[in-house]
């Protein structure tokens, strides 16, 4: 059976040479299973928790890198846009457009990366229930592009904690579309550390194992070199050494899930 | 002892006949009890649950009717704003730009608000603790302008429910900003309808009330001559027939609490 | 018109001493504003966090204690009960019986309450809607007893926090029972210290306030001369220094919403 | 490697006829697979949503039916026991002890159940997070008795909804204790058809698989040969038809989590 598909990559991008070593090691990570990848990186962190926090390389550099990616190594590249006026751009690079949690009520924004026929990932927002992203689906889909997927990160449980709520996963597939389950924002601790927020790293693989077994088409996770010295989000990103352990893991539940 | 501020109008701006009615209505209930208001009123829903609902008259237009309004009643104008490309040209009419909740944490929008110099009411996220708010003030206050409200709306209660947090208040005046208590968009049961989301108009008064006794200074209420048949927002909306009562008891409160 | 009661003393019963003491100093505070009250005490702490918490006096010194400051102060008392074989010998002493949250779902603890033909304060579970408490008040009612209190304490709200829906006191008052609202639990951390619950007295009068404002029927209150050195509950009880203050401000918050 | 642990049954017991025809099933079920089973019913339903729900069979003649089930099947038997005074009795028949969730901090039955030397099956509160347990377990350890599981039943998530936060299961794997999820009543809707409790069915298979993912020592399913008419929990009970096959795929999902 196949495998379910990967997206990875660093939360945001910090330089050509640094995309290339991650993609190089994920491409390595999911060859010997046949996981299909597609690249994932940030040109910009626009709704950081504070304004100290660091914004990205800006969307020329940003896209620059992606396409050099895209080129090097044949995988498809997303990216998550959070402005009307940065979709056309990034669509002309990227295979996979994503809307971010926070703005996936945002009309304009869903209409727009639509428009472009890209592949639109859209995050669950933090405030909605599994069964209203029927409707946000259809904002895309009313510009004839169908080319949709639902992806879980948690939901508000609480302040400052998140609780993944795995039968998101079943009502959201009812849709039709292919569902992500994204674990690396649902162990976000939102605001957790103050001007940052923090994370529970270790439940990652736990977690992507159960949405797995629950059916996800994909997972989404972040990872990196060195997480703890990583610009963003680093509480919550797998080490790029743990990486292909943890795959293979996830593809004996995926196999099982799958009936074989 | 002075009043609290109020904001009123209609969700959605329908027409500027339509407005001025409201607005009338509004300074008729309020001159009475000495209430200062502003007048509130949207020119574009960028948010709807579904994509049939409708999303109002435009920029153009809505700016024009209320620089309209601004200019027969003398009283200060609020809309909100979706995008940066719209802020520079919102603030040139309006004396609040009002951040909706679910972008209080996009920087861009923040910053760019900020720099006009306007007043910005800032809509806590449903996905937000009420100590995270400042963060969410200090981007604003980069860029120099201090003319912050912090803006209590619900906070995410399992699914398509919100809850508020009394304790919001008290928390949110530790920054040095004034606190507005959104009564209506409190008590919507967001996507509760299906494709439209549901409100309990019914607690309105006795939320509101709560609030000024914990301390608001200031309460946003929308209204409309007919709620039931308002574009957006009618399941939570106060008849304008009944605000002077409303709004009698609210003050009520609102001394006592302020000391006599 | 006729004042709010007050639900009011130790959460702990620490002697005959102490519980006078306590006593003469709340109908100090509220017979000037002829506030009613109840002395509410607990013998036993069935259910601390921890096991090394202190539990209380035990059943017979506790309701030698109550009938001792019944007979003294001419006022009714309250205590709770956990069990079935406690309630008669309780009820024998008490003038209102009182079902703790966790068991506010246990038949046979509200049928054997109910029984006694004494008032039955219940309070609401924090896993419970404010609409299911028509259920539990029911089950007192087969008995034939009407006397029903019904009182919020707070919901679940992720973990270690409750949050205070004041929607649920007009909810419940829908019954035709009277709501009380139990300022003191509302802002209880339960868990919240490791090993036992922490609090927010800090919002305690503001809560009372909003709680009065929305029309509860009575505020219970504990308090303590030391909270911080109190057996139970200290980060959550008033001061009994503090109390006239704070029940002059409730009672004028109480006033208005009565129209007067 | 050895299989997961089944606690199965009915929810409430009907007769010694019908219990017997369950255990039957469920041995035939589990049998193949190698899973070892607890048969597991109520004799006694004692916090029912409205009192007009039926109660059961009543200790004397529920621990009878147990103790024949046990002698005839010679499979371990568990009831849930919800006051101190059944306690002892319970022990003499039952080998695991259970203590409802609603009552998992009841010091008194805790030691009471603890001392009797049984295995103690506590449910976690649907008001708790996962590290309070802790705490709780440690209420039965002090009674020598470390025979401790912890089970996982869902945390209240706004009204009328538990959440499966199945960070929990490690999390309170840190004990030392081993770790069950209750796969029928983390699919409750409490409260959420009035007077009875509605359930998600079609949610078990796979939140039990997530929890053998994420590392469950056993799995709590109730089960009947027709839920729709069940006394009790029939909308979220697998029918015991469809047992044998959810097992087998629960049991592969559990040999990938253990390496093989």
């Amino acid at each position: 059976t196949a495998p379910f598909a990967l997206i990875a990559g660093p939360c945001q991008m910090e330089s050509l040479e640094h995309s290339r070593m991650l993609c190089a090691r994920i491409a390595e990570a999911t060859a010997p299973l046949g996981i299909p990848f597609v690249f994932k990186a940030s040109y910009d962190k626009a709704n950081r928790s504070s304004l100290d926090s660091q914004r990205g390389l800006g969307i020329d550099k940003g896209l620059e890198i992606l396409a050099a990616i895209r080129d090097e190594f044949g995988c498809p590249v997303l990216t998550d846009v959070h402005d009307t006026a940065q979709v056309a751009r990034a669509a002309e690079v990227v295979d996979i457009l994503q809307i971010p949690a926070f703005l996936c009520r945002q009309t304009d924004l869903l209409l727009a990366a639509g428009e472009t026929g890209r592949v639109i990932n859209i995050k669950k927002g933090q405030f909605l229930a599994p069964w209203d992203m029927a409707n946000v689906a259809a904002k895309v889909a009313s510009t004839g592009n169908e080319s949709v997927l639902l992806c879980e990160r948690g939901a508000s449980f609480g302040y400052n904690m998140l609780v993944s709520d795995f039968r998101a996963l079943p009502i959201m597939a009812e849709t039709g579309y292919p569902v992500i389950y994204d674990a690396t924002h649902s162990v976000q601790l939102p605001g957790g550390m103050g001007a940052t927020s923090g994370g529970q790293r270790q439940y990652v693989p736990a977690l992507a194992s159960a949405a797995l077994a629950v059916g996800a088409a994909g997972i989404f996770m972040e990872t990196h070199e060195d997480p703890d010295n990583a610009p963003s989000d680093g509480p919550n990103m797998v080490p790029v050494d743990a990486l292909a352990d943890v795959l293979g893991t996830l593809r004996a539940f995926d196999r099982i899930r799958k009936g074989g």
